[in-house]
């Protein structure tokens, strides 16, 4: 029998212990930049592009053009037609990755001289701008375990599997990911805590989770997968607002008040989830598969497919040559955004509790209608073909702000397995303006609502799920 | 500001109040069966059974032979084709119906001398076998808000639309319908709490909840849209378990102490999040739309569509001539299951505290793969031409408990807008049964858990949360 009062240090203490320290019982991250030098050495790509028809071991479908691999695994990239009746596109085609499987993204966590450390691995995917990236104990999509790659099998994947009985499992939920360039994908986020820790092998490495969140500050150094994982942790609870320490401005207690659901919020709980429906039940959007060649208003060239106004991203042809625990050579398409996005959480105190403004989303691959999104997400490039206001209305609140209001601002870049050089700039930006008049789709929520939320699948969207991680790293000062 | 613990008496109290008057300020039942008669007498359909190729208003698709209405609304009877691997039947065809639009199912409540009422409906339905049922204040497909059938407007709607900002919603969550027989409908349940009561229109009646439990052991009486919605009611909460009455054997204040999240479970609440994204995970069910005339081992003759083994259901067609508050006349085809169905619940004590073995279910419709369902749901006899086991591990489990043993046990109808005469046997059975080994699909769960899991969609299915109202109608004894 459990009980919802367990005996033993609630989750929330134990990560926050852990949280709090950068120099750990093995050290600080001094020698972090030789370990990934090093490692940077033995494992690379070597990515270039390649035309669409020279894709070896992909085929244009000769009825629909999608393009597919030839075994019909791994994703296929077709057409979408939506309609958002009201939007600010009311129709548009588009193409979009299509990857029914879901995969896994797992965290192992330990013990360490008492203090929670989690095993972290330093891989290269072919879309990365810089090469390695800090990235969970295990990224495996079904093809991966399945042995499609026929590569090796991957490490510590079997603390992932059969799970669901076993103590120990921190999170375990399916979680979307970018809705605007996948259908329907969803990762299985995983942190499970062992007894005492593995050996870390080569490329792996056991750090505290305050030293992960100082890496979270360096520019496009820990990975999409391991935000969306950190992001599921159970780092809100009863309690969490007694830290004792006192801060300049009182933004860090604010921000801790915000994860302690024993503090006061805007909006109740039942109240949010009823606008979440509300939203989900106005949306009229529908969308429709279609063969890639009947997009309209896109093109496809010798080596890549475009929007006519060069807007939102290209799909484009690798070919990646790839070192490290093993040597393989694959080819395969990505997606590569046109431009640099801003991705963004305006966040307030309310009576001394930080609140963070959402805003509801409609993106044409999610499951379910609607999922909460980051106050602004859009690349302005992908606008500017648009007549009308800019592409969110609180662009300028977060792009004006002094330095003394932004508590976050780092280029992190998305999944680089699929997207190519996809860099964004995450901010948290403090305001002191209230949600205008006439945006049904916005509302404040603090820290803990969120993260119950995250219990749940398709509540809260993959670039919502980063700044929510980022967040949690200014627990203990930016 | 808002604050978790609201300094009003918290909705569970005001709720469980209600359900414990079976007479209360208004008076009690006894005049009921009197005034369903009167209302029958005015408000009636006759229903007479035609063929497929005579429903006025409906066409068979030349390309594709599903059935649809010739305005495109309404719904469409089209085919599916699901590939289970793993499952009692790895792959199969099927008609269902698609009706994409999300209606609308809401009561209104309203205290009267401080104890909270229900507005219900004495509403007509051509599938119901009685005709009348009691039905929730409204009642709304997207068709009948926007006057697509040309009839009046709906009384009390109003008090369900925009209601997101508005205090007083104790529940507003979109839930699935039959999986089975329903491509991912969805309606939104809701419950409005007015500061004081409307008039009641003629056919509709102010209730307690007690009078409302009280009917739900009346044979085929509660239909299923006020059992949908009453299941979502927030009857759960710290303090439930507090009642100071004691009960002859004990069930009635484990199954209280069931409703109180400070009790202990079986599960905790994290690793039953768990278990559902692994059976979510592990299911590698696939559905396709396909055209209805391409369906394997169904026939379609003159007046229907039929399982050549006589199993699972018949598409019908029928002409409805329906009186009452405004006369009309349609023609519509109904689904009309082949049997009486099981459906049950088996409970348990753990350390004094009710539990209920759910089933995590795959149905073809749901949009995300298994929901939770009662222990049991099968019609026997769509089972009979299979070889193997029968149809529920559990079916001898609760067919041949003992009288004692059995909590409930009434016969209810799916909903009769469209499903013709599909009544089921709704049972609760105590045993001291345990889950065998090698069930990974079944698991012990609380009635707060479950009412936890009920403030989201897709968790519970349509079955399970009739079980749930039924389970409530108990919290003050049979």
């Amino acid at each position: 029998m459990s009980n919802s009062a367990t005996t033993r240090e609630p989750a929330q203490r134990r990560i926050d212990a852990s949280a709090r320290l950068r120099t750990g019982p093995l050290g600080d991250l001094s020698d972090f930049p030789q370990w990934f030098a090093e490692h940077a050495r033995r494992a690379y790509t070597r990515v270039e592009h390649v035309p669409l028809d020279a894709l070896e071991g992909w085929v244009t479908d000769p009825a629909t053009g999608d393009l597919r691999h030839r075994t019909g695994r791994f994703f296929t990239v077709h057409g979408l037609e939506v309609d958002h009746p009201g939007g600010r596109v009311p129709r548009w085609t588009q193409p979009i990755i299509d990857q029914p499987e879901i995969g896994i993204l797992g965290i192992l966590a330990a013990p360490v001289d008492g203090v929670l450390h989690y095993l972290m691995q330093a891989k290269v995917e072919p879309g990365n701008v810089g090469g390695l990236q800090l990235s969970p104990t295990v990224q495996a999509t079904r093809s991966n375990y399945t042995r499609v790659h026929q590569g090796r099998p991957v490490p510590y994947l079997e603390h992932f599997l059969d799970i669901h009985s076993r103590p120990g499992v921190l999170a375990d939920v399916r979680q979307s990911e970018q809705g605007s360039w996948f259908h329907r994908k969803r990762n299985r986020n995983i942190v499970v805590e062992l007894p005492e820790p593995v050996p870390a092998l080569d490329g792996y490495r056991w750090l505290t989770l305050g030293q992960i969140h100082e890496l979270l500050h360096r520019e496009d150094t820990v990975n999409m997968d391991a935000r969306t994982v950190l992001s599921c942790l159970p780092f809100t609870g009863d309690g969490v607002a007694e830290d004792g320490r006192t801060d300049g401005d009182g933004f860090r207690a604010a921000l801790r008040r915000s994860g302690d659901p024993r503090q006061a919020s805007v909006h109740g709980t039942a109240e949010l989830l009823g606008w979440i429906t509300d939203r989900r039940t106005a949306s009229d959007i529908v969308v429709r598969r279609i063969p890639l060649r009947e997009l309209r208003g896109w093109s496809r060239t010798e080596d890549r497919i475009r929007h006519d106004e060069g807007a939102f991203f290209d799909v484009v042809g690798v070919r990646v040559d790839a070192g490290g625990r093993e040597v393989r050579r694959w080819c395969q398409p990505m997606i590569e955004p046109v431009g640099q996005g801003v991705i963004a959480f305006l966040v307030r105190r309310f009576a001394g509790v930080l609140h963070v403004l959402v805003h509801a989303r409609v993106e044409p691959g999610f499951l379910d209608v609607v999922e909460l999104g980051p106050t602004v997400q859009c690349v302005a490039r992908s606008y500017a073909h648009l007549p009308g206001p800019a592409p969110s209305p609180f662009l300028s609140e977060v792009l004006e702000a002094g330095p003394d209001r932004v508590r976050f601002d780092t280029l992190l870049s998305e999944e680089g397995g699929r997207f190519y050089h996809a860099l964004n700039r995450y901010m948290i930006v403090e305001t002191s303006q209230d949600v205008p008049d006439g945006h049904p789709d916005y509302r404040w929520m603090t820290l803990h609502q969120l993260s119950d939320l995250l219990r749940h699948s398709h509540y809260v969207n993959v670039q919502a799920r980063s700044l929510i991680a980022c967040l949690h790293s200014l627990y203990h000062g930016g």
